[in-house]
């Protein structure tokens, strides 16, 4: 059962899908002060979990720590950081009592969860106007159920987007794809997508194409496309200041970016140096910058990335004049060590200031909206306007869309990648621990940049992280200019590379259909091993192991220098692994705890007991795959239910696409 | 057996104790290059463990990653981050071949194990001038056996510096510490040290109190005494430049300071604002800054902590130079995000810059030595010169006494603490994994900042670090002024610090008997389960948990709400837990995996098949240990052999100071 409570009066952000009348009396559970902001408080059981926060940092259970969810571009992913890309406000309480709250409110909302009090959990907002929903339910899974029927379908990613993708900030030019396309062409590494970052536009300008670096963009794309390779462009949130550029003048023209106070179009400088945001929140401005997309779609594109749409802001020429003053007045007198790192904060502090934010507005409906007051929508609405657009552009057809910033409702229209993350092996196991929050709030189509972006990867690192990547919706090795070059082709021993990535295409035929029914069941593709088996103390607090579909369980190794790991066993389970040579190793194991042996080529799952999977042959593309003769893993009479469809377009049912494979 | 390679004309660095005749002929393991610097480089089996490194990042087994040997003042320790504070270049490979390489060189040094080429291991450096020993043994731990013998008995810590210490950056008066005392003592939770950060200075100078917050030092010394408290000053590596302070006169008289190329006296700015480093290399100057512990010795001071010893440098009056000249051209032209991140790192990069360091030189034998050829014996020669110092002001008697930056050889005069970690659970286990590698390098007195030092704590984050810092030689809580306020008493439910704290005073014979032990037998204290079960291939694998002395082995709660842990054993054991009410469970354990739940206020350990440890009653102090009436804990019939002493004198050794306990 779902109960909305308002308060104040709360902008719209169509999160929400079903129209929930308003209750009346106290809440439920916990209570509200509107006297100073918005604070909801409630005091937890000792052994209560918290599930939820979608995007959020540490671990599946969100105790212990305090979340700001304030959409914020930060390549730091420290344990300490408390703001990611996106804002999820959604969380479950599961103990003593157990319920749900989403809280709509589009502005920076503070989570904590027993951080300073242990037993408290706080809910804060500068201003009282939002509305809270709160669910009950018979489990903490049924009421995540219950939260995704009320925000509506997940997004329905085509079927290529499962394929592998190889992407790098840096690609600038036509023959660095096609010798990244070349190289595993050659070396029988699969893929569908190549990622275009930011240097393929010309001057960082959206929907353009580097002339230098790209003569022939369209033929380029074709020529891909016979290879069975997309190329899927990046589309950043500003629009770059510059005469004669038609998008820029269209938008001046008519309006659509957001502006100052005095009514001026606001500048934020970001990539392409001085910029303007399109007011994605104006429905006309919003319907202007998708129609842009069509420049893209028109020369064969059918994926995007939209990326810096927090929105990230490098700085204003009013941050940067305020800096200037302040840096004379340093140059002026003696320098002590404080002055020093003052100024450096300072500059550090030009990005993403907070009274920038509060300097700009947005026209909704006739009013003037203060950015600040719904910060957390940018990146959402940004991507609404692509994948409405899109549907105007090709009805019935899906395309590949994700974003880096988002809110709650995004998760209609498209998936989202997390962001900045690093070379590091604690980032391999938080990008585990994310993907059931991430699913919890919608965002089924999901992945991390696989062997880190920032920072030098391993080889073993990459491997290791490819093993977990066989099993995210989006599988991406992707990694930014100035660090080690990560394609596979960079490390010795290929083969290993191959076999990795070709273990996911021999299980798309299952990861595809366990995706598709989750978005089409309001399900969840990952579950946390409590969502399962809640009577199992033991798999309650279990967070590096999750449930995948209804038939596997995965354990990736996500420690450096391993020869295997420990993995607990709710049930009789069927031990699998994919070994180099092309053979599946199978083993039945009692539950418990067990230590599996999984070398650094190898690829694990846990095939639960009496179910199976269906199994492709080896193929190197998406369109390859012959789900004709699939054959079957698992245990013995088991059967599966296998989803299948065009891959393509958006009419997509469980009726008439389903046939057991046993 | 050790072999002693010499290279050009090495640095005497004193590390090594033994003589050892030089060897002819070829490496028997690896070949070194001497055409462009120093390369050493070996092709690993692919199962080799590299062992060593002593304060470095990862894990236990080094392989993955690549680390500098460069003492490095960087608070921000990434897993990315290849220089910490020390310089511990010794590692044992462990495999196809096994043996041990210690690199005798003073200068930064490269340490490529594997991460560019997974087989290979690299050792580079700049000058093709150092001494090389080449250890071989019958096992990894014999080889680091050998190695300690070679490097010297280990420094020997008074048995107060075995209690609980309390610290904070920030405590500035001496009400703040009567505060600290006086919560701990109303609480009944044990202490025995107070840590006095840098704060407690008169305006950051060396060996002087703040009038202000310290009116009476030696008489707030004398009553904490009366408390069993021991107050332990910092001492900073940099001397402040001011007139009439008679540290920096006498400095600048003797030439006892590093100079510049042109002999005046090098300036770096640090805590004081500008100071002048003494030139520790230098016997007479290190014998004369060692001579000024004397001023706090002689108010009652009985422990110190050396600080910024890599030296820190915050700028240099040439650094800044550089930066005005670059800040005034930045201001004078149109700013771009480029240039505003350039100066924004160029700003920071003033802090700890190679050019400073090239520019300053040790007087030693006569010789001008560019620091930057010894910089990594910097910290090192400046706890010698303490530990020399004190040897003479108090012939005989023991001083606690660690420091921050190190060298192999400093082991033999103090301990370390691990430097500015973060409140990070991933630091609570880095903490674990680097013990032993400590110990391999010879630095017994070991222990991190407990709660984290940057980044704010958290309850359950103290408490589960405390039941690791329950069994680190040095158990400290400290953290840094602007972070959460982290002593006990700022956290709900007391009893659970006084508990887990009050363990470590049970458990303190035993820790001190096998810190005397390893420390007077060139033993390890802490051991990786490989060195002890050599042939279980899993424990060989283990890196989370640890062999303590030759009783127990250690396996602390490192994730956040984690209601316990998986712990593989490798032989039958006894899984004890101190639980909250007092009591102590015990539980026979069969070889293999178990979850064992441990709560935030329990402390487990493990007691190996057939033995037992000694355990006192509650004490508050170490003074108030009761040795008389130890119970022991453990297998029925077994002893343990217990080392005892008056905790003071350095005429320590193993005949006449044990007796069995059972």
């Amino acid at each position: 059962m779902t109960e909305k409570y308002m308060f104040g009066r709360p902008f719209e952000t169509d999160a929400v899908v079903v129209d929930v009348p308003e209750a009346q009396g106290a809440l439920p559970y916990g209570s509200v002060s509107v006297t100073d902001g918005f604070c909801f408080t409630y005091r937890m059981g000792e052994d209560d979990i918290v599930y939820g926060l979608g995007e959020a940092n540490r671990g599946i259970n969100k105790r212990g720590f305090c979340y700001v969810s304030d959409c914020t571009d930060e390549p730091n992913h420290l344990e300490d950081l408390r703001s990611l890309y996106g804002a999820h406000n959604f969380l479950v309480v599961a103990g003593r009592e157990t319920f749900g709250l989403f809280f709509d409110y589009p502005a920076a909302m503070t989570f904590d969860v027993g951080f300073t009090r242990t037993e408290l959990l706080q809910v804060t907002c500068r201003r009282a106007d939002l509305a809270l929903f709160v669910l009950t339910g018979e489990s903490p899974y049924d009421i995540v159920r219950q939260f995704r029927a009320l925000i509506g379908r997940s997004y329905l990613a085509p079927k290529f987007a499962f394929g592998f993708g190889q992407s790098r900030w840096g690609y600038a030019a036509q023959e660095e794809v096609r010798g990244v396309a070349e190289q595993h062409r050659r070396h029988h590494v699969p893929l569908d997508m190549i990622y275009l970052d930011i240097d393929y536009m010309q001057d960082y300008k959206d929907f353009t194409i580097s002339e230098k670096g790209f003569p022939d963009f369209s033929a380029l794309v074709e020529e891909m496309k016979q290879q069975h390779v997309h190329l899927v462009p990046i589309i950043d949130a500003g629009v770059k200041v510059e005469k004669g550029y038609d998008v820029y003048e269209e938008g001046v023209e008519n309006g659509y970016f957001c502006v100052r106070g005095d009514g001026s179009p606001f500048v934020g400088v970001v990539w392409p140096g001085e910029t303007h945001f399109p007011d994605v929140l104006n429905p006309d401005a919003r319907a202007w910058f998708g129609r842009n997309y069509r420049r893209l779609t028109e020369q064969g594109i059918e994926g995007f990335w939209n990326d810096m749409n927090e929105p990230a802001i490098f700085y204003t020429p009013e941050g940067i004049a305020d800096a200037k003053e302040e840096l004379s007045r340093f140059l002026a007198r003696e320098i002590r060590g404080e002055s020093l790192w003052g100024l450096k904060d300072r500059l550090a502090g030009l990005a993403n200031r907070p009274e920038d934010y509060r300097s700009f507005f947005h026209r909704v409906n006739g009013q003037m909206v203060c950015h600040e007051d719904v910060h957390n929508l940018y990146g959402c609405y940004m991507t609404r306007a692509a994948s409405e657009a899109l549907e105007e552009i090709a009805p019935g057809k899906r395309f590949l869309l994700f974003s880096r910033s988002s809110y709650i409702g995004m998760h209609r229209y498209a998936g989202i990648w997390t962001g900045d993350n690093k070379s590091w092996w604690s980032h391999l196991l938080l990008n585990l621990k994310m993907l059931p929050s991430l699913n919890m709030c919608g965002f089924l189509y999901v992945g991390a940049d696989l062997g880190g972006f920032g920072a030098d990867t391993s080889r073993d690192l990459l491997l290791r992280w490819l093993a977990l990547g066989v099993f995210t919706p989006l599988m991406r090795n992707h990694s930014a200019v100035g660090t080690r070059e990560q394609e596979f082709y960079r490390f010795e021993r290929v083969e290993d590379f191959r076999h990795v990535i070709g273990v996911r295409y021999r299980l798309l035929p299952y990861l595809y259909s366990e995706y598709m029914k989750a978005a089409l069941g309001n399900d969840l593709y990952f579950k946390p091993l409590a969502f399962v088996y809640p009577e199992d103390e033991i798999a309650v607090h279990t967070e590096d192991q999750l449930m995948l579909g209804d038939e596997i369980m995965i354990a990736p190794v996500y420690t450096q220098n391993a020869i295997g790991r420990t993995v607990y066993l709710p049930e009789d389970m069927l031990f699998v692994k994919f070994l180099p040579d092309g053979e599946i190793s199978r083993e039945r194991l009692a539950p418990g705890l067990h230590f599996v042996r999984v070398a650094v080529n190898e690829v694990p799952l846990f095939i639960r007991s009496g179910r199976c999977i269906p199994l492709a042959d080896i193929a190197e593309s998406v369109d390859e795959i012959d789900t004709g003769s699939l054959q079957v893993l698992g245990f013995e009479g088991a059967e599966y239910l296998l989803y299948e469809d065009d891959g393509e377009s958006t009419d997509c049912r469980l009726e008439g696409h389903c046939r057991i494979v046993r």
